[in-house]
């Protein structure tokens, strides 16, 4: 093939195969580097025989120089330095007007860092979220690019192809808003996947101690669920796990030991919220969670030592099933809540420009949190863009009036009986404090004022001005 | 005066002024250098006719060249590029064995940072927190220094001087370990302060929602309280805040803005403890709370538009005034609990050799955070220095067997009646998780497995061995 590659690719880990097979599979020619020599060839045998667009650069430069221009390059290596060195080892041969594409899982930082560093030399930097899982090569994956926005009309077409799509064809990627946007919307869209998984657990905790239902009980209810308005991907898998059993006819989820593991990144967006001043109170129990489930043994001791009462299982089964599915909706309205509310900050923070309602429509398949409530999200932030937390939507407000009592029962339940629900009272203190028109933080600035002078303002003088109290 | 200055002092702001005072008060000649030569002059003016060992240097060259060898000379700051910058033009001048020791609130990851920097030109790098109000300079402060072992030994006698002192005359200071220990020590503490302040908050909003107290009745009850368990700096400012007046005879607290301010420096260590895997939980809702309140306009505007319960008083005035108590000072323990957790992981995962008892005895005055709760933190870990938590100690379990059934009542009322109390709640899903022989981490463990296959443990199984499963 003497003729340039349409698209260049640098990394071959799962994400990076992933991203070659499916541009390759809608007709793409694609020139592909990889450092690790034994993937790419055999990808390369793969392809070719596949494929007859594919073809195997032996260095970077090689690689772009196979490029037709305006060069559209990906990098799909592990963030971090892997990402600098592989745009180093570009950069000598690229020239004004390339588009270089991150599709790894970068710091958002980074990413605004990389693109300041790239602008001066007329390189556009995109920072883009790249969500699925293996099937994603065939199904299409959910894109999150952020970028300048002449930068994504000119990729549109190509990120259109290779994104998944909805039932009606419509693909899930859309523009995040510029700089480091696309980062900052992956990384909310892992926070939310911890939550969501955080609260479906915490509510399997309760069906079992408080109906003591079975496994295939259980498989029942989250199946059943799946049809309604909890409707997702984590949904229908749970319900598929409660299914599986081990060699020994036993569950096989009774036999995982529970103890999991919080990989750095998914802490980052909860970070980011602590330093932009954001509360997200939920999404950081749902990260604290799993680090407390890792201290088994010390939990293990602990009971032991630390008493409390007893979790007693109650009687009215059906009624108290409905109550957690209506807790667990409204926990899951009150995580994406927080959530847009932190992508929201950091866009006006950053001025990234980003529309929410975008972003909902980019995880409606490829994803993870794939659900039923991203429609209904986006449409909230289409019908008004500057609505200032979700669950002042009449949609979701519906949602909250029928089910908040039942996710307050549930939680005081669950308290009672010395059962922990982090996530589940997270979303009640966020959602009463939200909607509190008092909350006691005068307290807190005139104990701030009192030991270190920095001053109050009043309820009956214009905000911003600043007065000072001898408290003693 | 010829003779060289026992020590030396860069910079002059509020702490730092602070600071001079304390050194010269102690009879130790100072050399003082500041960029601000406004400040400086007037320091001078003051100092020189009080202490005659009282010197000011016009550059960072003569300033060094004014102490005597091994040099001792603190930096006081602003975090970030000014100690950079301080370190820079100082260090032309110091000579292997000079001891520079970094009393501003810097980031413990930069502390690590100069330390390593220093090390190879045989400089000693010591960052310390320090913590004091205006009333330092004359009743000492509390100082948290990190560095190898055989310089605080070195600094041991200054440190110990200018230190502020119990009833019993002990110096608030020890030494916190190695590295960046000692600011990271701080950043604990800031924590910790954050949290006392979100749960004294908390109690000030259920008296006044649950008893409908005046702010007379508040100040008796605060006053009482201060007297025993909870007895501490911060009850008993709240104490006095409860008494002031505005000119038109209301309390003042009532006329303040309930609109709190947080800097970015008191998420610190909750952006650690999701960086280290430590669960904080309460910490963090202490931060969110903060931000959440500073959302004024938006609360008034939600609670429009949400729904809830109504807030009801309550008959049974003296005892849920006692359970406020209980839950207060049990809630107050596993804030420490968890800032102790913290700690703990921070001195293993950097080899700093951190003592958890001589921090606490070090934050028994010259802090915000002084109580009565620190002689038997401390003593906890004097008798178990491997003891995992706090709340594991004899004397805390204790409270805890006592005060924790009261913090369940009130928490569970709270929610009731859609009073957020998110540090109280926190406080309960920490408890009831870290006693719980098992959490439904399984099922989180399953689904990672399914759709990422990550992997998971089995119960039946050695630790560490990984399973995958088909979960379809």
């Amino acid at each position: 093939m003497n003729t340039r590659s349409d698209v260049g690719l640098y990394g071959l880990a799962v994400m990076g195969r992933n991203l070659a097979l499916n541009i390759l599979g809608h007709g793409y020619s694609l020139a592909v580097y990889n450092d690790n020599s034994e993937r790419a060839k055999e990808l390369a045998a793969h392809g070719s025989s596949a494929y007859p667009g594919f073809s195997l650069a032996d260095t970077p430069k090689d690689l772009v120089a196979s490029l037709a221009r305006p060069r559209r390059l990906f990098i799909m290596a592990e963030a971090g330095k892997c990402v600098d060195e592989a745009i180093d080892s570009l950069l000598p041969y690229l020239e004004s007007g390339d588009i270089l594409i991150d599709g790894g899982n970068s710091h958002y930082k980074d990413t605004e860092r990389r693109g300041d560093m790239l602008a001066p030399k007329g390189l556009h930097f995109v920072g883009m979220g790249v969500s699925g899982d293996e099937d994603g090569a065939h199904k299409g994956l959910s894109l999150m690019p952020g970028c300048d926005e002449d930068v994504w009309i000119e990729l549109r077409v190509l990120l259109d192809a290779i994104a998944a799509k909805t039932a009606e064809g419509v693909p899930c990627t859309s523009w995040m808003g510029r700089g480091g946007s696309g980062h900052f919307v992956k990384m909310v869209h892992n926070s939310l996947e911890y939550a969501d998984i955080e609260l479906i657990s915490e509510t399997y905790h309760l069906l079992r101690s408080f109906v003591r239902m079975s496994h295939d009980e259980m498989r029942t209810v989250f199946s059943e669920w799946n049809r309604g308005e909890l409707s997702s991907y984590l949904i229908a898998i749970t319900a598929d796990i409660l299914g599986v059993r081990d060699e020994d006819g036993e569950p096989l989820l009774e036999k995982v030991l529970d103890r999991a593991v919080q990989k750095g990144t998914g802490a980052w967006a909860c970070q980011a919220a602590l330093e932009l001043g954001v509360p997200v109170g939920l999404l950081a129990e749902a990260v604290f969670a799993r680090s407390l489930s890792s201290l088994k043994d010390e939990r293990v001791g602990a009971s032991a030592v630390l008493g409390g009462p007893k979790a007693g299982s109650t009687g009215e089964r059906h009624s108290i099933v409905e109550d957690l599915r209506k807790a667990l909706l409204a926990a899951k309205v009150v995580s994406y809540a927080e959530g847009f509310l932190l992508l929201r900050k950091a866009s006006a923070e950053y001025g990234w420009n980003t529309d929410p309602g975008k972003v909902a429509l980019a995880w409606r398949e490829g994803c993870n949190i794939r659900s039923g409530l991203l429609d209904p999200i986006a449409e909230a932030f289409r019908k008004e863009d500057s609505l200032s937390a979700l669950i002042l939507d009449s949609h979701f407000k519906a949602i909250l009036d029928q089910c908040l009592p039942s996710l307050r029962k549930v939680t005081v339940r669950a308290i009672e009986q010395g059962t922990p629900v982090p996530a589940f009272a997270a979303a009640l203190s966020f959602y009463d404090g939200y909607r509190a028109t008092w909350l006691p933080a005068n307290l807190v600035q005139a104990l701030r004022d009192r030991f270190g002078a920095h001053g109050y303002e009043r309820i009956d003088r214009p905000r911003g001005e600043s007065f000072h109290s001898d408290w003693k």
